[in-house]
């Protein structure tokens, strides 16, 4: 039965370069990445570029486990680099991805990551151009990680900027709060709440493409991974030497992820998000673009939660009961691998 | 002691994007790939694109152990993307490194690996210029996983394909094969053999740049990384449609690699290099290009190894006995994490 179990799973000479590395690559890579840029099978992929501003971004998925509701590390590792272009400004183009498998991966979850990559590609318009895959021995990775690299194009309109950040700007999110990471957590934990909360990951590009286009009032986006909202901001109010004033009543948090974040003494604000983005914009635009997330994208929670003032790069969160305070970084006990 | 020792290691609250992951950024990424478009640090570097064919390349890197003769996992993951656009014909430019590391690396290590990145990286005039980290537990990784990607330019003069192949072409490689895998082997087995076989890896774009615009008669360059020379002859052959004749007695191997791979039973012709490279060129230009490579490149050892012959996309290595046999790629027994 040895023979039949190792037909299943990924061996260590998938990863040598050899015959069986190449039938990975033809069987699951290319079949469902198939473009005429990644087909060419070349050492490096060639696409033209035209002058401009280009934006690359790359970031690793480690994410345990690699189901969960909502999505898969294939689709994160998709939604993860092309958000982190689509908040600097950029229409992203292409994609590569590098695979790190553990021996013994059973190949039908291989090819579910593979096929929901493929799928969430093709929701954001981008494509797979480039790929590489090791396998490394049993107890030398957890099933599997990717990193993906993504390029594309600034926006000719959008100019954003920690130095255009001035008092009385605007702060909306596109979104309720901490979902990514409490699903991971629920997941892995088997905590047994019965609950389902299901990840917030989603390709965020052609949503801003159309916010920078029409709103030339926003002056800097933020995708709320690693370290939730509350990092994210403080990263932004020290880059930028102003502080930021949230609201507490008005952050947007589902209540089932308000009801068990309290249970498990947890707080959203430092909880991980894989779709949702910080704006600071322009006073003057904030309720147009409030109006045009709510109804043109059905993004129904998107709130206006706080504002920009004056300051030395902190941030303060004005408390239901009139008080105030201060967040800083993440730190102290960890959740690792959430993304 | 434990305080002691945990100040010296990566914790897992070093991945989760909070307080400390920002001190590890600051105290060793930013430190050693000081550069303006990195300096920025926001979800995307941003570069100038100019018109032209853009060439990208992704790998991961798992070499075990991460140091070894000749180099380490750093320089490997600099050279290896490097050399994948050199011998497309792109000049590279800028690169991206995310870095998935296990709890408990010494930080030493993690300096000497970054600053081996950065120095590689001077030499072949690239800027690192975006990244990523992320820590997983003990045992959920075998020190310390690099990915880069890569993007350059091609040069406006390159015009490299497979289709490109016709009898007659002439086969060259710069140097000794074999040394790479080989180092590896025996740096990682504890073989009790007292070798020196140092790696070759380093960075091959300077040297096919400057060929490229020597050389209008270079048709194809290949690495010759996993599976080796007859791995990659096989996969050219194979994509071009044309036999491959490689004369065994010209073949370069070093003594000691020739005597220990004997020993071994292993085969030079299927060990990975990581500075080596494969040259199609029109035959005209083949005494030529090979005395270039010899005198203006010190590379003693470059060999004319063989030629293109009309055919089925078959390797055949001609024997010093006069016979010939058929090279295919790599099957079986793997040489794991050799990159």
């Amino acid at each position: 039965m040895a023979e039949e179990k190792d037909k299943d799973i990924v061996l260590l000479s998938h990863g040598d370069g050899g015959l069986l590395t190449h039938q990975l690559l033809q069987d699951f890579f290319l079949r469902y990445f198939k473009n005429d840029l990644l087909d060419s099978l070349t050492d490096a992929a060639v696409f033209s570029s035209e002058p401009g501003r280009m934006a690359i971004s790359t970031d690793a998925f480690v994410v345990d486990p690699v189901f969960f509701p909502g999505g898969d590390i294939g689709k994160l590792a998709v939604c993860g680099t092309i958000n982190d272009l689509a908040v600097s400004g950029a229409q992203p183009l292409y994609l590569t991805a590098s695979f790190v498998i553990e021996e013994g991966f059973p190949f039908a979850d291989l090819e579910k990551i593979i096929a929901s990559m493929a799928n969430t590609c093709r929701v954001a318009g981008v494509q797979i151009i480039a790929g590489d895959t090791k396998v490394v021995g049993r107890g030398q990775a957890d099933k599997v990680y990717i990193t993906t690299t993504g390029v594309g194009y600034l926006l000719p309109g959008a100019n954003l900027g920690y130095q255009r950040l001035e008092p009385g700007d605007k702060v909306l999110v596109n979104g309720c709060l901490g979902n990514h990471g409490l699903a991971i957590l629920l997941q892995r934990e088997a905590l047994g709440l019965d609950s389902q909360i299901i990840s917030d990951c989603a390709p965020l590009s052609i949503m801003t493409t159309e916010i920078l286009k029409r709103f030339k009032g926003i002056k800097l986006m933020r995708d709320l991974t690693r370290g939730g909202l509350a990092t994210n901001a403080k990263e932004i109010a020290m880059s930028s030497g102003v502080d930021f004033w949230l609201d507490e009543a008005a952050l947007p948090v589902e209540d089932s992820v308000k009801g068990i974040t309290e249970l498990l003494g947890l707080d959203p604000l430092y909880l991980a998000n894989e779709g949702k983005f910080l704006i600071v914009v322009a006073a003057e635009e904030a309720g147009e673009l409030l109006r045009y997330l709510r109804e043109d994208w059905s993004a129904e929670y998107a709130c206006q939660i706080g504002d920009i003032q004056a300051g030395k790069g902190n941030v303060y969160l004005r408390t239901a009961l009139g008080g105030a305070r201060q967040l800083n970084m993440m730190a102290g006990a960890p959740l690792p691998r959430i993304c």
